[in-house]
């Protein structure tokens, strides 16, 4: 009897990846129509047959999903969304049975091979992408494998696989619509690494919401989301011959510091600075002035994100999701304008 | 032939549980000697051999060891022991190839469940157990089910498993004797909950210090590591009709909350009210004035317990750790008593 043909057979005879035939088995999307009506067409050719699918599909299910991140361990040790997010997954993955495979790598190559090795031994049925840079590799790594993904953030038209994020923008936006409506018209923006999405989303937002309000862009100094850099940029700032009187930070750690450094010079916030965040970090409420800022429901966005992959892995349609857009929380730290 | 014997049969020979005869096959702690031999005599007489014994373990490694968590999402969220915690812990196990199965789970049962079923489905090698409570029932299930175990934090005596961990003692000792030392006897301290070790232990710690000190306690408020519960421990300690001059917290998440609670009522801190932390977070150098706290290396404190539980799966002696003991580091919250 001649064996059954595998997932190589076909690739072989199709002429293209391993990933490629898993995905055109599997109706996962990325690929071009016609380069799945090919390789099903040669799977059938060959009597590739369900039965073997089925039986591929039941031996590789490994009930985890794997989140990958290279991240040096001081960014993840700062981040808050890390922890609400991770909650949020679980709060989804556990109700399914399904566990979360968590790696934490040095640098971007390692988690390249991470991938690799996580397809290659069958230990997830999909992974999470976090922190997607502008021209990511993974995306395409991933389909190459054939592991299904969901991209957290947003996709910056990202052709392979599903987003889940909240578009920052609509919240950095009513952060510059409160402070124009209380009369500013000098705001500054310290922003987190431009080369990361949420860096730059953030950043454009700024610049669009100031365009839009018919003012200058005011300025801008580029930091890391770290409450140090959120720091020495907030000292630049008001070291401007002519300083900012509202600066707009990309998160609250950052936020929080520079509020700091304004108490510690005695530059009165919000009489003379207002000062506004990103994320309602839970000390957000309790510093003072209470700071105001920017609301996301990261558990929300875990547990959507987690429906999502699950859905793509079990190959079903997934409940549509509606997150809840950015809120702008106005507490103590912005005020009128300073005449 | 007779099928070779399982470790069921050896447990129904010797009347224990097939956990304990795990235990003992496997040469882990936390058997008395006299049951070991016993299991052990009774596995010899069954004929059970190394090679079926190989044969499991081979079977059953599955590279991944556990975190399983019964917490709220909310308090997840808020500790800063967790990122960093985690980060230590993927720096040893990625590069020994071992991934971090990682569950959050609404509460204790579901925590016990979670195991069981890990330890059943053979998906963790072992695990880590952290927030440990007093009178904890983990360990002693997981000694039952044969799952190898590293205790986080302080062991309490433990009987079963090591503990990797660092003493909180000495560090809010030295808080205490900083305080004492600037002219401070009315010293309050605002706890974690103190049905949680780490809650207890600092708490302990403050009154021994006190003592030595040859000082009465001074006021006691428990709260919950949340900066909300933080903030009102503060307010109910300055509403005092004697307030203290100097208050430690359990962490610094509590202790900024309490800071801007004290400068929002025009409190000067460190001028009449001195405030020291625990955790030594990012923000706590950048508030003003800066945090006086407790600093420990969580990221090394990963790394260790990593190692230990790697070892314990492997039957491996484990390598000596010594971890560097809580420091304080002395900022612009903490001054002479106001006279």
């Amino acid at each position: 009897m001649t064996p059954r043909p595998t997932i190589n057979d076909v690739a072989r005879a199709a002429g293209v990846s391993k990933g490629a035939v898993s995905f055109a088995l599997n109706n996962r999307p990325g690929l071009a129509t016609e380069t799945r009506e090919r390789i099903l067409a040669v799977a059938r050719e060959l009597g590739w047959t369900p039965n073997s699918r089925a039986r591929a599909l039941s031996v590789s299910r490994s009930f985890a999903v794997g989140l990958v991140m290279a991240r040096p361990p001081e960014t993840l040790r700062a981040d808050p969304f890390f922890p609400s997010f991770i909650a949020g997954l679980e709060s989804v993955l556990s109700e399914s049975g399904y566990a979360l495979l968590l790696q934490v790598v040095p640098e971007h190559d390692h988690e390249l091979r991470s991938y690799r090795r996580l397809a290659e031994e069958g230990r997830v049925d999909g992974v999470f992408v976090t922190d997607l840079h502008v021209d990511d590799t993974r995306p395409a790594l991933l389909a190459e494998l054939g592991l299904p993904a969901v991209i957290i953030g947003p996709a910056l038209g990202e052709p392979f696989w599903p987003a889940v994020g909240v578009d920052d923008g609509p919240g950095v936006a009513a952060a510059v619509e409160h402070l124009v409506g209380l009369g500013h018209t000098r705001i500054a923006h310290v922003s987190g690494p431009t080369a990361m999405v949420h860096g730059q989303s953030r950043r454009d937002a700024w610049s669009r919401a100031m365009r839009e309000a018919g003012l200058p862009e005011g300025p801008f100094a580029e930091a890391d989301f770290s409450a140090e850099e959120g720091a020495s940029a907030t000292r630049r700032l008001l070291d401007l011959p002519e300083p900012p009187t509202a600066i707009v930070y990309a998160n609250d750690l950052m936020a929080m510091a520079g509020l700091s450094v304004a108490t510690g010079r005695g530059v009165d916030v919000p009489g003379r600075l207002s000062i506004t965040g990103f994320d309602d970090t839970e000390l957000a409420a309790h510093v003072q002035p209470g700071l105001t800022t920017v609301s996301t429901n990261v558990l929300d966005w875990g547990r959507a994100a987690a429906e999502r992959l699950l859905a793509l892995v079990d190959g079903r349609d997934p409940a549509p999701t509606e997150l809840d857009p950015p809120r702008l929380v106005v507490r103590g730290s912005t005020g009128p304008a300073p005449s």
